[in-house]
């Protein structure tokens, strides 16, 4: 089941700043810079978050116009996703950006800790954001913070919500959510392929862990993201 | 690796009213002498919720102490649990009865997603609610909704938040959070004796799925409840 290797880049995430480490990417010509170097080494998905000028994240439609026309001009044939994650905005506004249509965007089914909080993904605004894809005709990335998610996006693909073949990142790694446990990581595939036959899939690790869950992913088939 | 069985009663639970069901014991004394025919009959645990007069549900201390008081004296020896969950209260509300030293207190040590609604166990919530548990010497029921919560219940046992034995009971059947899946139910159990050896373990299906997971429970040598 070995599969070509797809590999996905995360360019600038929602958390580090230009203080931890200045060779975050943080204005869209820095991002767009950043994606087409991981473009040319080989990279065809960018997953991709904004920033407010005093580097907070946003969910800004207009940011993401200008991202996601700068990297259709500098990386063509790029797969761009764009994250509808809650720690850019709240509600309705972290679907704003999805009548730019852009090939995927983020989708979380479920809701789990952070390290400080609760990531809230309410049952109605899933489906508000589930209902925007098909609309927009965005393949939606299930981001699979605990097992239930993967049944839950089975769910709303078995009955039409989530149309087409399921594409599922699992994340692990984070704190008070799903640690970076192979034999969890080994489930996840097992239940993947047993409730979304012919579902892809891919896996992120956070921080110090990404390296690890990219070798899992390499020797189980799986796309990797750097 | 079979165990004797014990048979946990839940009476009234926080959802169903007298105008869906006129069986359902409401007033403290209907929960007394409903709970007692359960511990004539054999039942060993009372997961206990208590209720306002108008039915809706509280975490009152008074009314959960009028609760303990009764059970003590009707059903001598019987494990009487009571519920901390989110749907009878909010923030440090939800523990005010742990000073009462019941045996046992539900403990749900992560976030997901309910029918309609986040449930929400922010992490400092959490940490909270173990440490009033270990201070009055009360044994937590971890309520896992989800694998992570697993997980996370064995790495604060792990680090003493949460002393002894672990007890994990398995929610299944919940409608956006996790469903009555055999093989689910089945990786629960390998996760338990993997994470924390030695842990008891028993799964409550909600509604229709209770009698299903009774047997998955009987089969699987865990406990059940009715
Ligand atoms: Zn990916
Ligand atoms: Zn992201
Ligand atoms: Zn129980
Ligand atoms: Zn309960």
């Amino acid at each position: 089941m070995t599969k070509p290797c797809i590999i996905c880049v995360a360019i600038t995430g929602s958390l580090p700043k230009k203080a931890d480490n200045p060779a975050v990417p943080i204005t869209i010509s820095e991002q767009i810079e950043s994606t087409q170097q991981a473009f040319e080494a080989g990279a065809t998905i960018a997953h991709c978050h904004v920033r407010n000028d005093d580097e907070t994240t946003t969910s800004d439609p207009e940011k993401f116009g200008l991202l996601l026309d700068g990297l259709r001009k500098h990386c063509p044939g790029m797969i761009v996703q764009l994250s509808t994650g809650g720690r850019s905005g709240a509600g309705h506004a972290r679907g704003g950006m999805l009548s730019l249509r852009p090939d995927m965007a983020s989708l979380s089914v479920g809701s789990n800790n952070f390290p400080t909080r609760v990531y809230e993904n309410p049952p109605d605004l899933v489906d508000w954001l589930a209902s925007e894809m098909k609309k927009y005709g965005v393949k939606p990335e299930i981001e699979a913070f605990d097992l239930s998610h993967i049944h839950k996006a089975a769910e709303m693909n078995r009955d039409g919500r989530i149309p087409g073949k399921l594409y599922v990142q699992f994340v692990m790694g984070v704190k008070n959510a799903m640690p970076a446990d192979r034999d969890t990581f080994d489930y996840y595939i097992k239940t993947v392929e047993r409730l979304a036959p012919g579902a892809e899939w891919c896996a992120a690790g956070i921080g110090r862990h990404q390296a690890e869950i990219n070798e899992w992913c390499i020797s189980s088939g799986g796309h990797t993201r750097t």
